[in-house]
């Protein structure tokens, strides 16, 4: 995989074609502030979003998805049975799928659930530096004690990069940290990312509707292709909305609108590496 | 009932003053990712959105309610139980109520929980094309297979006409089959109606909302005409909001503005029968 | 305290600061309804939102918080021991905490889970006039009998008064009556605020994050001035908001993008006392 800007700017827009082709049908089992904001983007950028919770129902789903995406916020010990049947069944199936560890590292209930999903083999990991050192720390990876207030991040990207490489080497998988500079690695290759606008932490959910268009990139890609994909598809279309809008409420419209007119040529013009 | 296209702007326009002047209070028991959307549908409407879930207040409620709608998006076993003891606690009251069978056809819990409740005789069926075949199918009316892709449609509706003509004869209620063409029927009478815009199908739970707007005009008009006011209403709005917007997220926002705003001569206007 | 208009627009303006400043990590447990826009309302004016369910871990949570907020809209069974945990742990902690009674007064459910978690001493209640009528009354302290229709206020706020000033003196707390005319009391000093606008009632839970925002300020003074601030911020960004917006959907937007851009300037232009 080539690294350079504009070979990534190039794979980001394949991968937005191959979605908006494809139609990826993306379960995601996310929290419930996130499900609107979530099922918006997939479909914005021509996925097709289904959010199936009941244990039952992800097992008889499992054939016909694409991707899963799981999100641990508003945890319950049901939804975190729900969450560890889908990703069973995900895995049983050989479907790829995503863990969004929201809240790693703070509470006792979310840290078992966690380590309890990481066994059905996520190919990515995607949380903010506070929750990606968090679940490194649970997989006794590192002893950095940096904690989340409450679901935001404490720590800067780049002080979650080696933990970050770690956890994908550990978890042979790929790992997401976001921040200002958003890290993606497999382990081997490490890829810093650049784009994106202040008030992209003042939109709820966001980070989780992301980790949601993971999951469809994720359908048509490789766990680093994909993962890459989105931070430049979200980056970009955040940069751009930021500019036509006046507060997070019009930035959000201006977003996920964005998320439906973006072009290839958008990304070529404006990914920016770190 | 007159059929013609002024007539049925004129019912349309006429169940939209009722809806303003009576204010219904409408329960709706809705999947996850579109209670803000279906609750803000309502108010902007002039209805009385609730959103009562527990079966000990759905029994309670019952008799000062309007209209109830059932949407079986998100199901899990509890809340299956909530809808049952929901359209008991209606149909006891003789309260009308809509189904919309959301995921019918694919999954077990949901084509069960499905028949059951059909036994709660709803006024109103309402679903996709694959939605409404997949329950004709259940019912052992129709031998077409057609299933839908996730919780999106992959039959045009024309193609469940049959389906929705027999279904109402059998339900004795009013089936809607929505899609391009949007198709109205109690076994009798058939009306089709051609409004909307293609951008509609990227706005998420936009086709619950329809749901739920139909209960509110279920509350003040019959149900064939509720049925076909509530299309009407949200075809119309659909293709204004379409021309005052630039992807899904401000065609929402720019749709919902219009369900507050709409005029009958704006139905008068623009209503177009396929 | 001062309750000269000048006075209480500056103290507002000053929470507002506090706010921005601190960042108070404020844990709502809220209708499923009310979840995005409570969340992005907080995070709008600076808060850190915090969705947290699980009995287990509120408990776990509780040493971190700042401020905590219960709001009985969509109740169940379960709902109704998330609440009771979290009340629990607030309360053990020195927490300040809110309750919103959403649909007080008519169903049973409701009512009881208000009367236990009430023993839990919230520092502010904050409803609708119906509502609040509804507390005092299920506290054997009026025999009013007005009932809400829905979750919507049958009755003025003024009507409220009396109701609220009694509420305050029995719970030893602050009591907030919304409607046309805010009512704010703690027993001795009641104050009366006249600012927003009508088409408030038409978006979905404003009233909901409206108690997610008074606990953000719950975390920053003390109950009587939290509760005047709030109310002070909502109403006039209400009223900015609904100059720049053309129905329900745009104004929520506004409304969101004017509480992160709200100013102390605004407060003191604008604040209107009844």
């Amino acid at each position: 995989m080539k690294t350079d800007r504009n070979s990534l700017a190039a794979m980001a827009g394949q991968t937005l074609a191959a979605i908006a082709d494809r139609k990826p049908l993306v379960q995601s089992i996310t929290n419930y502030v996130s499900m609107d904001i979530a099922a918006n983007a997939l479909l914005a950028i021509g996925a097709s979003p289904i959010m199936v919770r009941a244990p039952e129902e992800s097992a008889e789903l499992a054939p016909a998805l694409d991707a899963l995406v799981i999100n641990t916020g508003t945890l319950t010990s049901t939804a975190a049975q729900q969450m560890d049947a889908a990703a069973t069944a995900a895995h049983a199936h050989g479907k790829p799928w995503l863990l969004d560890p929201v809240g790693a590292g703070g509470l006792t209930l979310r840290n078992q659930t966690i380590i309890r999903l990481l066994r059905h083999r996520p190919a990515i990991i995607r949380g903010n530096s506070s929750e990606i050192i968090a679940v490194a720390r649970l997989q006794g990876l590192t002893t950095d004690t940096a904690r989340p207030r409450g679901v935001d991040s404490t720590s800067s990207s780049l002080a979650a990069e080696a933990s970050a490489v770690t956890l994908a080497r550990h978890a042979l998988c790929t790992v997401v940290a976001t921040g200002e500079i958003d890290i993606v690695t497999d382990g081997q290759t490490t890829i810093k990312l650049a784009n994106g606008a202040p008030v992209m932490t003042r939109v709820t959910a966001l980070g989780c509707s992301l980790s949601a268009v993971m999951g469809a990139c994720l359908a048509t890609a490789a766990p680093l292709q994909a993962a890459v994909s989105a931070i430049a598809i979200y980056g970009v279309c955040g940069e751009i909305a930021a500019t036509q809008s006046r507060g997070p409420a019009s930035f959000r419209v201006a977003f996920l609108d964005m998320l439906y007119n973006l072009k290839p040529a958008d990304l070529q013009e404006r990914l920016k590496l770190a």
